[in-house]
C-alpha cells in the first residue's frame, strides 16, 4: 500500500466507498496559513456526486470536518486531519461484483493482490478516494495562492466534442500575460467554468458535451475526456532534479487517478513531430528581464 | 535535489557531463542474483554515444566498473554500486552557454535555482546522466528476466515517419500469446530492433527514419519522436494503490527523463474518444482461467 | 513536521492536546488480520489518564473509533484510521504557558520554530499525542503475535525505587526458553504487570513506586523512571542494514517519545566497561541447532 | 537493505570490507559550498586504521576520490559522489568465518538473511563501512561550521578507565558560554583530543586508556568504551515534530554504528533518578534575552 504522497507537503489520504468515511491527514503545511472550512467546502461542493444529469446518481453530502492542525481559521503547522464521513452506503447494488468483475475498475486485480474485492462500491479502488485528495488540494491551493500561484483545470474535450484550439490559445496568451504583468485576474474563466456542469472552457462546447454524456447515458454507456490544467505564477526552477522534476512529480500524481491514462506537458505528443527550430522557445532579454520568446 | 528513484529497488544516480564521471548505487537487490560486468556493459554500448550518423558526434566509451556488490558474478544483497568514467571531456564548444542559456536545456532554470550554470556541456543537467539509469537498468532487467517479465522498446516515430500500426498490433498480439503461452521467444523482433541505429520495429521505416534524422541535421535543426515500451509477463496486482499504482511510477520514472513531454499507457489518449463499450476489454473465463477478451 | 513512522508498516499521527482529536493512518497493514475494536480499545484503556492517584488528574474516555481499513472485524490492507475524540478540552489551566514556558516542555521552542505555542495543553507538543500511537501500536502487536513475536514492556526503576537484578533475569531466561521451547506463555508477567498502576514486574516494588510518587506528588514535584522492554519470538534478520537495523529503528522510535533521554539495547553501557571476552556470547550448536550459549 | 540516510541533507553508503572499494553519494548539499578535497581527506586521516598500537593492524590508505558534485572546490549543488578503493585486501585470516561465526559479529545474521557470509573481512557488515559515513561527515561538517555549528566529540570512558566528571564540566561550561557569546574557539579541546590515540579530552587518562587496550590486546581481547559527543551553535527549533526530533534522528543514527549500543541525551539516564525540581532547566530572562538557568 502506498497512500502517501509529496514530500515537503504530504498528503495522506485513507477510506474506503461505502465504508464510514473517506478522509486525509496533510503533513508539512507551514503555520499561520489562513483557512477557513468554508475554503474546503467549497472544494468538495464543487466534486460531489449527484448535482446533475451528468454525474453519477449516488448522492453525497461530503461535509468536511476538521481534525487537527487549524485553529482559530489557521494552520498550526501540525498535521492537518481531515474527516468526510460516507453517508449513502447503499452496497446492494454492487453485490453482483462479487460473481463478476467488473472490466476497466481494479475489481480483479484487487481480489489476485488481496484476496478479496470489496464488493461495496469497489472499496478503496473506487474513484471516491479522490474526494480526500480534493480535500488536501484545497489547503495546497490556499497555499500556492499566498506564494502568487494559480491553478484551474477545464475539460477540452468530452467523447467526439472538442473544444476550438484558438479558445485555449486565449487563455494561455492570458496566462504569459499574467505571468509578465503579475496580475491574477482570472475570474472570466473561472465564471466560465463553474457556469456549467461539465468544467467546460467554452459555453458553446458544454451544451454539446452534456449532450453527449446524456446521449452515452441513454445508451448504458459512458465517455472519457481530456483536462486542461494551467497554472500561473509558477517561479522558475520549482521541482528538484533529477526524479523530482516538477514535471515528474505532476506525471506520477495525475496517472495516480484512476481514470487517467495519458499526461502531456506543454505541446506533449505534438512535440514529435516538430523539428527543434519550430519547438524550442528562444530567451530572449525584453523590458530589462530574461523571458522566452512565446511562452512567456 | 532528488537523486534516488525507487523504493524496494532503489537507484541513486550521479555525475556531471563533462565531470570525472557518472554512476549509480543501486540498494535493495537480492543476493544471488547472477549478474556478470557483460550484461551491464551491452546496454551501455547500445546507449553509448558516437555509434552511427544520427547520433551526437561526442565519443564516450562508457565502460563499466563495478565498485560492490557483485562478487564472483553473483550479487551479495548489499549495494551495487557502478562507475562509468567520462573520457570526452572537451568543454570547449560550451563556452558559450555562459553567456547564452539554450533554449530547450537546463541552463537557465539551472542557474536560477542553483546560483551558477555547469558549462561543462550542461553538467548535472545534461542528458548524460541516462547513461548511469541504463546501468542501473541493466541489474533490474536481469532480475526482472528470473521473475518472468521481459521488457522490450523501440521507435514508432521520428518527425514525421511514422510505423503502421498495423506493425505494432502484430507485435501485441505476440505479447498477449507470450502471456497466455509463456513463451518468452521475442528474438525476432529484438534481431529486428538492434539491427538498426534509430531501433526501430520496421526495417522498411528505420530507413527513412534515419533519413528524416540526417535531413534535419544537414540543416542544423533536431526531431522528436516516440518510443513504445512493451512489457511480458507482468503479474496481476504489481504495484500498490494509491500513489504507487505501476502507471503512476512508470510516468514518473518516464517523465524525469529530460526529453519526454508525453505518456500513454494502453490506447491512450484515444481513450477519450470511446464510448466504455468499446474501451473496456471484458472479463471472460477461457480454457479454465479467467483472461480478458482481447488485451490478454 | 514529520508525523510518519515506519517503511513497511507505516503509521501517520495527528492530533493536538485539547484540540478536537487525536488519530492515527496505518498504511501497510496486509489483509486478512482479524483485529476487533476490543482489541484496540483495550491498549488505549491501559494507557488512559486519570486511572489512578499516580497519574494526572486529567480524565480522558479514549474511546477509539475506526474510520476505515477493517471490515467485519478484518483488515482489508487498504489503510486503516482510527480517531479518538478529545473529551476533556479545559484549557483554562494552561493559559499562564502563554506567558511562561514550562521548563522541559516544548513550549519555548514551539514558539521560536512555529511562531506561536499553542496554549491549549501543549497542542501538538503534549504527550497526548502518543495516544494515537498506542492505537497503531495495537494493530502492530497483533501482527506480531501472528508472526511469533511477542512484546512486553515494565518499569523498573522509578525515581530510587529499582526492581533487583534478580527480578530481571528470572523473566530473561523465560524468555530465553521461550525462543528455544516456542512456548509463549507469559501470563505470570503480564498479570503481575498489570496488577498495579506503575506497571511494575514485582509486585513489592510496585507499592513502592506507587509510594515515591505520591510523596514527589504532594511536593509538587514529579519523577522520573526506567522501562525495561522485552521481544520474544524475533527471527534472525529482522531489520535491514546498515541504516534500518533493528536496533537503529527502535532507538529513533523510543527517543521519539518526549519523555525518552536514554536508550540501551542488550546490556547497554554495561558493555562499554566488560572485556570482549565476557561481553561476546559464542555460538555453539546445542539439540541441533545453532544458538548462543547464554542469550538464546 | 536500508544503506540511505537523512532528508535534506541524504546520504547513500556502499562497499564492501575486502572488496574494491567503499564509498558514498551525497543529495542534498547546496551549491556554492566550499570545499577541498584535503577536508575530506583529514577526517579519513583521523581514521584511518593502522595508525597506532591501539588499533587494528589492518593497514589502508583510505585516499578519497571525488566523483562529482565538486568543481573548482565548490559544490555544485548535484550529488557529491566520493570514493575510496580498498588496498589491504588480504582476506586469508578471515577463511575461518566461513566455518564458525564470530561473536558479537553479523556473521550468523547474515547467512540466515542473505544465504551467504561474506568471508571476505565480513563484507558488508565489517565497520569498514563507516569510512564512507567519515568521508560524507566531512562535508556535513563543513556545511555546519557554515551555519555556525560545531560539533566535537571524544572518549570518556574506555574500559574501566573513566575521565573526571569535573573535565567534561569544564567543557560543558565553555559550551554554554560559546552559545552566549557567539565565540567559537575550541582549540585548546581539540589539540588535546587530537595529541592522543585514543581522542581522550583528558592527556593523564588518554595514557592510562592506553594502557588499558594494550593490557587488553596482549591477552587476546578487547574493550569497549564511552563517547561524548558535543554540538555548540544549535539553534532552537532543529529537527522536526513527532517523528524526526533531533533526538530521534541522533539515535537512529549512532545506534546503526556496529558497536552502538547506548545512547543518552543530556544527563540521559541520570535523569531518571533525579525529580523534576532537579532535572528542570527553568527559562529566565538574563542580558535581554531568554535563556535556560544552567545549560545555556
Amino acid at each position: 500500500m502506498s497512500n502517501t504522497f509529496g514530500k515537503l507537503f504530504r498528503v495522506t489520504v485513507y477510506g474506503e466507498s461505502h465504508g464510514a468515511s473517506v478522509g486525509c491527514v496533510i503533513d508539512g503545511c507551514p503555520s499561520g496559513l489562513e483557512i477557513k472550512k468554508e475554503d474546503i467546502q467549497k472544494e468538495l461542493d464543487r466534486r460531489k456526486p449527484g448535482q446533475s444529469a451528468v454525474t453519477t446518481e449516488r448522492k453525497e453530502e461530503d461535509k468536511v470536518k476538521i481534525l487537527s492542525g487549524i485553529f482559530e481559521d489557521k494552520t498550526l503547522g501540525t498535521p492537518i486531519s481531515l474527516l468526510i464521513w460516507n453517508k449513502d452506503a447503499d452496497s446492494s447494488k454492487y453485490l453482483k461484483i462479487i460473481e463478476t468483475p467488473r472490466p476497466g475498475h481494479g475489481d480483479f486485480v484487487w481480489k489476485k493482490k488481496f484476496g478479496h474485492a470489496d464488493w461495496r462500491g469497489g472499496g478503496r479502488s473506487s474513484a471516491r478516494e479522490t474526494a480526500a485528495r480534493v480535500a488536501a488540494g484545497a489547503v495546497a491551493k490556499k497555499l500556492l495562492k499566498n506564494s502568487g500561484i494559480e491553478i484551474i483545470a477545464y475539460s477540452i474535450s468530452i467523447g467526439n466534442v472538442e473544444v476550438d484550439e484558438i479558445d485555449r490559445q486565449k487563455l494561455m496568451n492570458k496566462i504569459a500575460n499574467i505571468n509578465i504583468n503579475k496580475n491574477f485576474d482570472m475570474s472570466d474563466w473561472k465564471s466560465t467554468i463553474e457556469s456549467n456542469p461539465v468544467r467546460c472552457i467554452s459555453r458553446e462546447k458544454a451544451k454539446l458535451m452534456e449532450n453527449e454524456i446524456l446521449d452515452a447515458k441513454n445508451n448504458g454507456d459512458s465517455l472519457g475526456g481530456v483536462i486542461e490544467v494551467v497554472a500561473a505564477g509558477i517561479p522558475a526552477g520549482l521541482g528538484e532534479p533529477i526524479f523530482a522534476k516538477l514535471s515528474s512529480d505532476i506525471a506520477a500524481a495525475l496517472m495516480s487517478i484512476p481514470a487517467v491514462k495519458g499526461i502531456e506537458i506543454g505541446a506533449g505528443f505534438e512535440l514529435a513531430k516538430m523539428r527543434g527550430s519550430e519547438s524550442n522557445d528562444e530567451f530572449i532579454i525584453a523590458e530589462g528581464i530574461v523571458k522566452t520568446r512565446i511562452n512567456f
